[in-house]
């Protein structure tokens, strides 16, 4: 068996065929991390600060030459592929800032006391690394949310050894990123272990399943995070599984807003749907509009270009979503053709509101790529009545002006609810990476609310608390230690700050 | 179907018996629970810690009845019970505590910047309710961790509705607790449909799967909890399950304190292992030591007493897991019998390391009760290879003098990683409720070890983060309004303090 990328412009193999790894080789993959982990998890945070700082260089220093090998895989271009290179070399440089801030451990001291009911023990209490973690690389971010991306930037910073499952569809990309943050690493005297990669479908099974990985991390679809969740649960000692799923992330532009800037609405939302020929987690599938601002909306689609698609199932599923929604909405735009192998067409649907609400859970099934479905409002009432009924989405959207107010703060009251990031007047494609950022939500956009895979907390998915009662003060953690030798945040006797 | 309660104390049944809640009943608790959900939530931090004090103070002006129906279907005796409704209540009171500091909402601010890759819009980031809660009581704290106990103060503290699963041993005693909170909660203004309780297996396992529940919380057998898990993990929409389920505490007693205060030593473990007639989920189940401390451990455990055990069911595994011990290990010593309908006896097993080490499975399934197995160990690091292969734990303990600095330390490091509390030179049972506290562990303590079931930070089990982005200051949560109007720490561009 062995995993082969495709030229998505040409539909040829790209490079030589990568051999999957035998379920022998998986084994020793994780007996390795599991070995690895001791070490790690107990590498100072600021070594390990150094060490994801030392990998974020690397990764510029071969920035062009990763560049070059993921366009050949994907086809999404060399200006796109070097900021998201940069990205992710930077999303590894806020993971060490987290890191040295020391907070994330959220080092807690209470002292004892007898006086109380129950009696209190002296307690001191930090959260540390949970043990070797699976990550699932994404094909549509090759570099921020697959080999080096955020899932295993957050889980090295964490203390977790990483072990990668490669997408399946650039396994060169995914080769020559690994071999960047191996050596770099290695160079920074991370122990032997502490990160590999593997390839192919039977190999990503067996790592969930693996009684050394501790939890994994996945972007992609519904159906293959499903059934990875289902392993990870269905083990006898069930693991955290993160998956980010699917996300249809609704957006509703309310009247005001049109009336206000119309032409400008119709620009942003066709730019959005089609950037990165609608290749986002973040793409805006479904949107809520006043029925007259179709026609403008359809005239901006018209405008936009196709392109190639990653794959050629992910083009032959994106043919079979439009051809679905052709049959239940109207065609109201399509977008220029792309030449590509893999290429599609920008598509614009319509529906109105009361056809919709009878039948939500068709019209909401994703469609990735550069479909949008419009839902025409006349009533906003109405409209809301149905908004808390969508699925969960990792955002959601209001456009409004300031005439809107009263129902802009109404659908922020549901929306708030149903997806992990409510936004005003933007639009959903762009994720930061910060320390506010939440890029999670309501199932199916992820296996697990609580948790963001993007930005500074991600790292807490990694993470378990422990609490040492009564230890001498010099066999503690220095992050629990009574002087505070390293000037972290802490709570202590309920008190947060730097004592 | 009906419920039923027993006298352990002798088999008699208790009380009439109570209605097992219908699957229709069961519907429209859940429905009336997402109703209060939006009230509830969107009721203010200020008014639910006064909610929550409200619920308090009328558990501890009923606390005279309360323990009477208690101590007549758990025979645990008034002055346990009186001193855990006191627990139950100062539970609520901590949350109170929690809300109003307020920093779980773990509210950040990050300001715009366009000059970084990727491009950082405003973002706004707090946590906030998931939704109704389903709260799975448990037998062996029939307030602390029952109707009135942890997961439901937690829970309601967050915001989210909580709808109770009655211990199917403890109709009366639910039922009068239930009665309480509910009045009290409605006399505080909260909404219909805050606080309900169901009745029966049935009632549970609808419970877990309805699709108004957004998370539960379990405390009780690794059966039963599997069973649970697996149906939470099984819906359509997969939600959060926090089960604690079950847990044998290992326990290292080490040869320089066997030296220095052995009598004080054995004591305080026959008292430890029969505290409650051994019904706590941090018993010290099994227990490393010196080959010659066996002697003085068996007489002290000879000088114990049994006690009724809360159920017939319960009584009968103790009897089966002593068998199963008594196969495979050696009776070292008895206590006093009981003269109980559901009365057992301490009883403390011994096996050498080489034997335990031969099958580590077989020798730690948790036998609940008052049952120890003691290893007895020549080697000191032919015990510290074992350690870490001993499964998950709520507790892992040391108890060394000086001259054992350098393996207390060995024994930290192993069993931070298999127990949620590592705990030096006292015993596991008495869970303190504080900031610090962890009451969690790996796989089987809990199905999930980022987490605690006790303490201030069992709050974050029941909130997902959410993000608004570009929002008018005004129409944001005060929590995250820019002059920040309640005073709460928060996190602003990156620094914790209260800006």
């Amino acid at each position: 068996m062995s995993v082969q990328g495709f030229n998505p412009r040409t539909g040829q193999a790209f490079g030589a065929a990568t051999a999957s790894t035998t379920a022998a080789e998986v084994d020793a993959i994780c007996a390795r991390a599991q070995q690895a982990f001791a070490a790690w998890s107990g590498t100072s945070r600021d070594a390990r600060a150094a060490a994801l700082e030392k990998v974020a260089d690397a990764i510029d220093a071969h920035a062009g030459e990763l560049a070059a090998v993921a366009d050949g895989e994907t086809a999404l271009g060399l200006p796109r592929l070097n900021g998201e290179i940069k990205r992710t070399s930077n999303q590894l440089r806020l993971f060490a800032t987290v890191l040295r801030e020391g907070s994330y451990v959220e080092a807690t001291l209470d002292s004892a006391d007898a006086g109380i009911v129950p009696p209190r023990p002296e307690l001191r209490r930090m959260l540390q690394p949970l043990g070797p973690v699976a990550v699932f690389s994404a094909s549509n971010f090759p570099f921020a949310f697959s080999v080096a991306g955020g899932d295993t930037a957050s889980a090295l910073a964490a203390g977790c050894p990483v072990v990668v499952k490669a997408h399946s569809a650039q396994p060169a990309t995914s080769h020559a990123t690994a071999q960047v943050v191996a050596r770099a690493l290695a160079e920074a005297g991370a122990p032997a272990g502490t990160f590999d990669i593997v390839y192919g479908t039977a190999a990503g099974s067996q790592l969930v399943r693996h009684p050394a990985i501790k939890a994994a991390g996945f972007t992609g679809s519904t159906t293959g995070g499903r059934t990875l969740f289902d392993l990870a649960q269905g083990r006898p000692d069930p693991i955290p599984f993160y998956g980010e799923l699917g996300s249809i992330n609704p957006g509703v532009i309310l009247p005001g807003a049109v009336a206000e800037r119309g032409a400008e609405l119709a620009q942003g939302y066709a730019q959005s749907l089609t950037l990165g020929v609608g290749q986002f987690c973040t793409n805006p599938g479904l949107t809520f509009v006043p029925t007259p601002f179709v026609g403008q909306l359809a005239e901006a689609v018209g405008r936009t270009a196709g392109g190639a698609m990653l794959t050629a199932r992910i083009r032959d599923a994106y043919t079979a979503g439009t051809q679905a929604l052709a049959a239940h909405a109207r065609l109201d735009a399509v977008g220029n053709a792309s030449e590509d192998a893999y290429g599609v067409q920008p598509q614009l649907f319509t529906v109105d509101l009361a056809t919709f609400a009878g039948d939500v859970q068709k019209y909401t099934e994703e469609c990735f790529g550069p479909a949008g479905l419009i839902v025409t409002y006349e009533d906003v009432d109405a409209l809301f009545a149905l908004l808390g009924h969508l699925p969960g989405s990792l955002t959601a959207s209001v456009q409004a002006a300031a005439s809107d107010a009263d129902n802009a703060a109404k659908a922020a009251a549901i929306f708030r609810h149903i997806a992990g990031r409510v936004i005003y007047n933007q639009w959903p494609t762009g994720v930061a990476v910060a320390w506010g950022m939440q890029h999670g939500g309501p199932w199916p956009a992820t296996t697990n609310a609580l948790h963001t895979s993007v930005g500074a907390t991600s790292i807490r998915r990694w993470l378990a608390p422990v609490t040492f009662q009564g230890w001498p003060d010099a066999m503690l953690p220095q992050e629990l230690q009574d002087a505070n030798p390293m000037k972290i945040p802490r709570r202590r006797d309920g008190v947060l700050g730097l004592g």
